[in-house]
């Protein structure tokens, strides 16, 4: 594992843009590059350049063809001598609530909006705005002082609708090797976080290299280390074993933690009646807890203390719905509902230690139900991000559930959600392989895009936009270099097109409507 | 191509029920058998029993063991004895608007219930109502007389969302061969209706072909064979040349044309100003021929003409959109919305000669613009069944848009759409091979199915609370037999599990939530 490992685009460069306040700052996008489209004019070919069209790019120095990698040495480190000059304590969140810009704050503003100035786009998006959406905690910027190779992102409702990639190993599957290499492949299909969950032998070792090569904030559940510690026996946890867990991935980098402090011992009764029970598996664990101790959750008793960890290394806390619903049967019930009031009274302990928080949700939603779990959200938990799996929208299809999932998502996107958890194909079936989860990223880059979109967020059109006159002017190649996944798109045409040409062979060159439309012109009189 | 072919499901048996007005009806549906649920009380093993699941079969006799189905002869002539007993002209709305309940009518109430009377599930669903909602033009069964071998089936929002599948080959591929087996493999996913859009040639004999062995009813767009009897110039289409391809489609048994009378001359230069122009091809040919002749449609001035014809075989108009948005960016304008008001004049029309009908839809809509389109159909159209063709709600993934558009169909599908019309993964690439329909069906049942949930249809949750108990209960086997497509299920929990167990290799045995959600029956005091 020390390949230089590349990343490539087709016709497209790695571009910087630096920053107002921090002129130091290069913030990397990608720039398509597009061919000019020909027309004909009294009998004359005409040309006209199409601008470059950028995009989102979260696959960090793996693009940048100056940049060596090495996956021994790990990736550079480029926010070590922003946080170096930092004190201890100082959180993204304090330094915003004292009215401080970071270099976190002005990259996030530039990379969500990348060259919608040079355009004319207005955007409500400013260094300013994201520090006071940092203060207010409706957004979050997960960047672990010991994480420094991570290039910064922010989770909020008001920004891009951003995903999340679960990798991870389990005692039954796959090796380190293989889960570093799917990390860069979700970075590489445009996976903005990425979490850990691996549940397996060598859970430091493998979370050592992810992190040390991985440009994207990573996640994890530290109850699956501190279970391990124990063997697996959920009564055996202590605080103290956890604490220590925490300790442990604060020093190696982790940058946002899931823990399911919202499991109280007087609601873990109301699973027993659901249809599916519990199925989270961190929440499963400390409800067993609760259970034979008869005790209030040391998740929960300890909560101001895990509030001053992460406070000390900056880390961000997903609170963890371990009472999600595990089928549309069960959704929007007391059990996820009373868990969702607990939460909204942790977030404001987390804020008031300057710890940047988020919620999890679930999970498995019917359409109709999903709008409800969005507003009461918002309201409960006083306007921290919500991050979502799915939801899936129906139980009847596995091996199709990245699909029944992404409906959902995308709705819940567009009402409001900030982060989605991406689904595979395999979910409820099998661990993913690497084809797994570049459907999963996929499908969930074509959520998250579809609630920018709803959402009218600035600039958001512009890709679509670019890629449909692309489509009408019969550049394939363009539409082909603009797809989520050009690759993919490419490879399908080839399988009946031997030619580029103006049609193709769906419909043949007497039946192609676009061909037809663009005649249609020459006949208006 | 004699094979007697056959459809199979796993642990699932072709049973039929009866009607009460038409005793000798016999309605097939598919009833899924399950294994005991296993739970150890008190240290005995105890067995409880889990009620058979009754699934919405679109298979016909081809999964029925007991008919020895052969394409050279067509299947079983279902509906020759009931339309042999009417008169002329007697098409089922004039006989529902005259108060009378057909065979077809009752048929197709047994069918949108299935066991619901058994489980006490109430449904609104009666032939009466069935025979009103015709009435009203609300709701269309597409049942050409020549087409006896299809199985009534009901378009329209009061009953369970429908989907069509299109095959058909093209100048650059495929044979008639190919596409007879894509329709039976359509059927065996679940397409409720089947377009033959084929434009290559021998586009008689495909048709027929398709017609004698599909179970579903058929659609086209008879635009396309005209335009092939003029070699593809536009300009020399008439009235009468495509006035004989219908009457020859009719013959055939085709139940329902697509056929784009809502382009008016004064509306085409509405495409004009688009990104993406038309992209409808019937759309663009005939506006080709209003813009060449500056002459209004002959399919809008013969508008009448054409119901008459429809009446004599009782074969229902799909007012077809040519002006239907090709992009996200034209969504909603106003030729989109121009040819909708016109549609809203024809479909009254159609009704006042006794013909169904319903009107189709887009197309490319971001998510915040869906909602207009469908209430703006219901509001043109009179409450006519609405049928789109997803929409994409973004477009900047091809290569997926079977999942971008099932974002928006299923959206439309619960704000009241009647019938989503599928994408496949191949969509503005190339034409779908047998593994595309197969994804793009099972992809729209989801779509369809996550409708009618949020829809609250009668027993639509039947399904969905059996598959998640029998995932609860680690009923793997029932969990695949349930599912939309239990062999794609079945291959991905393979790909990492060679056992049957209580746990499986995404957790693993210690970290399966169910396992312990289980064990905390035995911790409750």
């Amino acid at each position: 594992m020390n390949d230089n490992i590349k990343i490539t685009y087709p016709s497209s460069e790695k571009v910087y843009m630096n920053g107002r306040i921090y002129p130091d700052l290069r913030v990397g996008m990608r720039r398509v590059s597009l061919t000019p489209t020909v027309t004909i004019e009294n009998g004359e070919k005409k040309m006209t350049e199409n601008a470059p069209v950028y995009v989102y790019d979260t696959s960090g120095p793996y693009s940048d063809p100056n940049i060596e990698t090495d996956l021994k040495r790990g990736l550079p480190k480029l926010r070590k001598p922003w946080t170096d000059a930092r004190k201890t304590g100082d959180t993204l969140m304090a330094l915003a609530k004292r009215g401080i810009i970071t270099q976190e704050m002005e990259y996030v503003a530039i990379r969500e909006n990348m060259n919608c100035a040079e355009l004319g786009i207005e955007t409500h998006i400013t260094p300013e705005f994201v520090r006071d959406e940092v203060a207010a905690g409706r957004a979050v910027i997960p960047a672990n002082i010991n994480h420094p190779e991570a290039e910064p992102m922010i989770i909020g409702t008001n920004f891009l609708v951003k995903i999340n990639t679960n990798i991870g190993n389990s005692h039954q599957n796959s090796s380190i090797e293989e889960e570093v290499e799917k990390a860069v492949w979700s970075c590489k299909w445009g996976g903005d976080t990425l979490m850990d969950l691996s549940t397996g032998t060598n859970i430091h070792e493998t979370r050592e290299w992810i992190l040390r090569n991985c440009p994207v904030p990573v996640g994890t559940v530290p109850m699956y280390q501190a279970f391990e510690k124990v063997n697996g026996k959920a009564e055996n946890l202590t605080w103290e074993i956890f604490r220590d867990t925490l300790i442990e991935q604060c020093e190696q980098g982790v940058d946002y933690f899931t823990i399911h402090c919202g499991i109280r011992l007087k609601n873990v009764h109301l699973s027993q009646g659901r249809l599916t029970g519990m199925v989270s598996r961190g929440g499963s664990i400390i409800s067993k807890w609760c259970m034979v101790h008869q005790e209030e959750s040391f998740l929960y008793a300890h909560f101001d203390d895990i509030c001053d960890i992460c406070a000390r290394y900056d880390v961000a806390i997903s609170l963890g719905d371990g009472l999600r619903p595990g089928s549309t049967h069960d959704a929007n019930d007391a059990a996820q509902f009373a868990e969702l009031d607990t939460m909204g009274e942790l977030v404001e302990r987390a804020w008031a230690k300057n710890v940047q928080a988020f919620i999890e949700g679930p999970g498995h939603v019917p359409m109709h139900k999903i709008r409800e779990n969005m507003d009461r959200q918002i309201e409960k938990c006083h306007g921290a991000p919500f991050y979502t799996l799915g939801p899936l929208v129906t139980d009847i299809a596995p091996g199709y559930d990245h699909i029944t999932s992404a409906i959902g998502a995308a709705m819940i996107g567009w009402y409001g959600t900030a982060m989605l958890c991406y689904v595979t194909p395999k979910e409820h079936l099998a661990l993913p392989d690497k084809d797994d989860v570049r459907t999963g990223v996929v499908t969930y880059k074509i959520a998250a895009h579809a609630a920018d979109l709803a959402k009218q967020h600035p600039g958001a059109t512009i890709r679509d936009n670019a890629l449909s006159k692309a489509r009408y002017d019969f550049r394939w190649k363009d539409q082909f270099n603009l797809a989520l996944d050009p690759e993919r798109a490419l490879e399908y045409y080839k399988t009946s097109n031997k030619t580029e040409g103006e049609f193709c062979t769906m419909c043949g060159p007497n039946f192609c409507a676009a061909r037809i439309s663009h005649s249609l012109k020459d006949c208006d009189r």
